[in-house]
């Protein structure tokens, strides 16, 4: 999986507006940025009255839009996804996932504390908690930023996240759970595939791979 | 990859009027419906001002959004992906994809022609073509339905794609583009890939499997 830092605090502590400078400096930087935003109210997106949107109250389970410069998909889920699950399978393609909320999540955390809002913490006892970033003078056993000092906080995202993640060469997941795969399991799944499609049409000089198994459910079909 | 039908047409020409009509009535018939729209001028989705609309605008090459009711994904493409590429990754688990233009992809088309808009079809001579839906009285080749005879068409499509589809236990996507397996092939991969797995932990019962392998690149990662 690629590297992942999220954001956490309480609603309305800023977040998002030190996100937002975060995001634009990796990129100014060089890095291809991905974002994942948890939204425990649900969210709309689309446009009422838009054929996407048509699409979907119609009784669309997953909608879909493709241009030259972007596509997009909306998807309904029986339970939310674990944010894990979503990035190895929609951000495998960035140098950085920047995730906002999550907080019990497996991720390294970095927790927004404005003093106007609350000075009480969401992640105080979190063992993945790698920063503070705040206003209001506190002290922790983490390195402190400030609220506004976006340009630190990206160097230090940089410094102990991306440049110290170990690349993947394969994500793995098995009926919607990511497995983790110990280096030797790794390259022993990656030769084996490989492979076996080496000799496949189209395949010999195959750089990325995507593979999905899943069997033939008789229920799938339906009587009409 | 799952059966497509996609609803072809010059503009105005009531596309999208039929295609929610015919989603309503296959998920009515108990059928999980996926939609993929082509949009030739690009589109905007996402909310000016909301979080995952400043996510974007800051520089994020994707963002997402997950709720417990749903997920969206907003992705850059330097070039317009094949609907095949998007369906296979994102909307395989779905009984049936409708498509909305993709009038030169390989799937089967269902012509759309109103008269009061244009009675010139967009594809005539596609071999693919497999039924037209008008108001202007018109006879050809293919079955003719009624342009507002939608259940017709939906079972039109339930004979004729749904159940004439065999369904792959595999998409295999190689640098971008889908690879069709024949079924031994199919079989052997699918074997040996279960096989491979069935001995690590968390994977002994297997039943849907996402592997993507993605070499490493030197240059992912950036001096900062």
């Amino acid at each position: 999986m690629v590297p992942v830092v999220s954001f956490v605090g309480r609603s309305n502590s800023g977040k998002t507006t030190l996100i937002v400078k975060v995001i634009a400096e990796l990129k100014k930087r060089g890095y291809r940025v991905g974002v994942i935003k948890h939204d425990a109210h649900g969210f709309e997106i689309d446009h009422e009255g838009k054929d996407s949107w048509k699409h979907k109250k119609a009784g669309a389970s997953t909608v879909s839009l493709s241009s030259a410069e972007k596509f997009a998909v909306i998807k309904d889920v029986d339970s939310e996804w674990p944010p894990e699950r979503i990035i190895a399978a929609y951000l495998s393609d960035v140098d950085i996932v920047v995730a906002e909320g999550f907080k019990t999540s497996p991720f390294p955390k970095i927790e927004v504390i404005r003093k106007e809002n609350s000075l009480k913490p969401v992640c105080a006892n979190d063992k993945r908690l790698i920063a503070l970033a705040t206003d209001a003078g506190l002290s922790a056993k983490v390195p402190v930023f400030d609220l506004n000092g976006f340009k630190k906080i990206t160097s230090f995202i940089i410094k102990e996240i991306i440049k110290k993640h170990t690349a993947r060469e394969i994500s793995l997941v098995v009926d919607g759970e990511p497995v983790l795969l110990k280096p030797f399991i790794e390259n022993l799944i990656k030769d084996g595939v490989t492979g076996m499609l080496r000799s496949l049409k189209g395949c010999a000089g195959a750089t990325e791979i995507e593979l999905k198994i899943r069997p033939k459910k008789k229920s799938a079909k339906k009587p009409a």
